[in-house]
């Protein structure tokens, strides 16, 4: 046997989730008419632009991806109102913006800190480079961020903070003030996740001009409709941003990846249309769950949110199922870190699907 | 500044390539009508079958692609004759894969071997990783391997060893028993890129059973005709694909690559086709090519040839230049280790364009 790693070894072993095939036959359910509440997507599917772009280009996809994204920065940054020079894309979604930003900064033994509970692929990408996870706490009661906490857990090794706003799964914002006196505590990167920002209507791009220490993440897997398409990106210092480019895979960007990021910018009222059914479906679930008495539901400036079952009688794992049961897939929050076995997080869907669910769940909790 | 690792400001600074449509307007020329024979891709086209999957599919690139990938796993595994788990799959194609033995096996200064002029992207994915290049030799005049050089580069600080067969870019074939030399002289992991073997008729896949220190790379890109979905595979013991596993990015598959490769391996007409067309063209290139006096035509197994074109008194980016401005678009090989400035790299087209090629060779060579 060759010689792996010893830290790869002490990782935890890889075990798959069952498809959507496999749940669809396990619960005999149509795949197509299954409620997608689990994922955080986009209820009102990808702008009809890039979908007839994308027809129009298949018969192109023999052919290499461009290695040059220039036209896509641009077009981002225009998004954005930041400089070209300052955007990175990630063809992985965010996610591969986050290896990069590991493969840049990450020595083994340096800290990098996370507040749970939120996004656990943080944890799992730069634990490969080597590195160790600190934690800080979110406040789940205040749904906000306990900022004492990342203060107290820096130390001269962190790299890396992360700091999720909307933090996924809670749905609270961090205050910008926080965020400042996190940036001015250190010289680490300052990680701010924005996947979720369009659904809050705040975002952190105005610090970028005071802090070389920023890095913003986005997605184009949520407001955009392209969680499919696996394509992320993210602003910081256009030097920082030279250096990532030095470890970036040259062709991780697929071609019709590129070419549907490309559309959906140009398709602002679709942009437009997304934000406003989520933000109508968050609000709607939000009134309709906080009337079921055994649900705690936290209010969210995301388009999903989190709730509190204990009181239900079942768990996440049992509610999840009963759900299923019935064609609509939630979130079992168990696997996050920092929340125990009595939370799921429930995504937004069309205004008819909530229907649906909220009938569904009165059934189950009957 | 952020504390960005030293090993990354050691690295070469990213150079972006002209994009295909910067290329067409610097030249006026239109970029459909471009003849790619630079990339290896396939000239035929995608299969339609997958073309028409993913129309069909459109609809859907707002959700999330699967995690688990077993369906095309045990496709690959059919198609390849081999058991499902010792398959993996990667999401930036046969590049992601790279990646992933890295992080399973690299500790910065680590060694590994190959074997220039070979496939540039081992260079760039292991050194990200801090690990060491020992260089080995391919006899470019005999065009094959210098075994030799190989066996005098092992060290035991060697993790990985690269042999690449067909050689990209000189088109010869390793020996089988070569290969299995090497992988009897070393405990580390024998990495046999067989990217381009279908255009050969010649595979390894037998030594598998004999050895469990090799790992065959393929991918999607040639002869399944889908280099723009970023689609790669590897297969080696199956213990240590799961400690690959353990580091894999989860969703890097997109949607419409995951049905792409599906679909495109249902098809084993295309798959067939496809191989014939890329086989008859390459032959016709050699046969037309090696009569231009100027030009020495190297024989190559794979879906391209390696010319070397120092008589015809210009060099590759002179000669690059000439084709380029009438339209053709060939690999110039000075960016290869082992290269001097005087070849190319030309891959096939269809028989038109071929046709087309070699007139414009013969006025510019008049």
């Amino acid at each position: 046997m060759v010689r792996v790693k010893e830290l790869v070894k002490k990782l935890d072993p890889y075990v798959p989730g069952r498809s959507n095939a496999d749940l669809a036959r396990a619960y005999n359910l149509d795949p197509d008419k299954i409620i997608r509440m689990g994922s955080n997507e986009n209820p009102l599917g990808p702008s009809p632009w890039a979908v007839k772009a994308l027809q129009e280009n298949l018969h192109k996809i023999n052919t290499y991806p461009e290695s040059n994204t220039d036209d896509l920065k641009r077009k981002i940054a225009s998004y954005a109102g930041v400089n070209v020079e300052e955007v990175i894309i990630g063809g992985d979604g965010a996610d591969e913006i986050l290896d990069v930003l590991a493969k840049t900064l990450i020595e083994p033994g340096d800290e990098y800190i996370v507040h749970p509970p939120s996004y656990m692929y943080y944890e799992f990408t730069f634990n490969i480079h080597g590195a160790v996870p600190v934690y800080a706490r979110w406040d789940i009661e205040k749904n906000q961020l306990d900022l004492d906490s990342v203060l107290e857990a820096i130390s001269p090794r962190t790299k890396v903070i992360f700091l999720c706003t909307p933090n996924n799964p809670t749905g609270g914002l961090i205050d910008k003030k926080d965020i400042r006196t996190v940036l001015e505590s250190t010289d680490a990167l300052v990680v701010v996740d924005e996947a979720y920002w369009e659904f809050s209507g705040v975002n952190n791009l105005e610090l970028l001009a005071e802090y070389d220490n920023l890095f913003i993440l986005r997605t184009f897997s949520k407001v955009m409709g392209l969680a499919g398409m696996r394509i992320g990106y993210g602003i910081g210092n256009k030097e920082f941003i030279q250096y990532m480019h030095r470890v970036k895979p040259v062709f991780s960007l697929n071609k019709l990846s590129h070419i549907a990021a490309s559309t959906t910018l140009d398709d602002p009222d679709y942009i437009e249309r997304s934000n406003e059914l989520s933000i109508q479906s968050r609000d709607y679930l939000y009134h309709e769950m906080s009337k079921i008495p055994q649900l705690k539901v936290y209010q969210s400036l995301a388009n999903y949110m989190l709730v509190d079952i204990r009181d239900t009688g079942m768990n996440s794992r049992e509610i999840s199922e009963e759900l299923m049961k019935n064609g609509v897939i939630v979130r079992d929050c168990s696997s996050f870190r920092g929340l125990d076995e009595y939370w799921i997080r429930v995504s937004v869907a069309t205004m008819e699907e909530d229907e649906q669910f909220i009938n569904i769940l009165q059934n189950i909790l009957q």
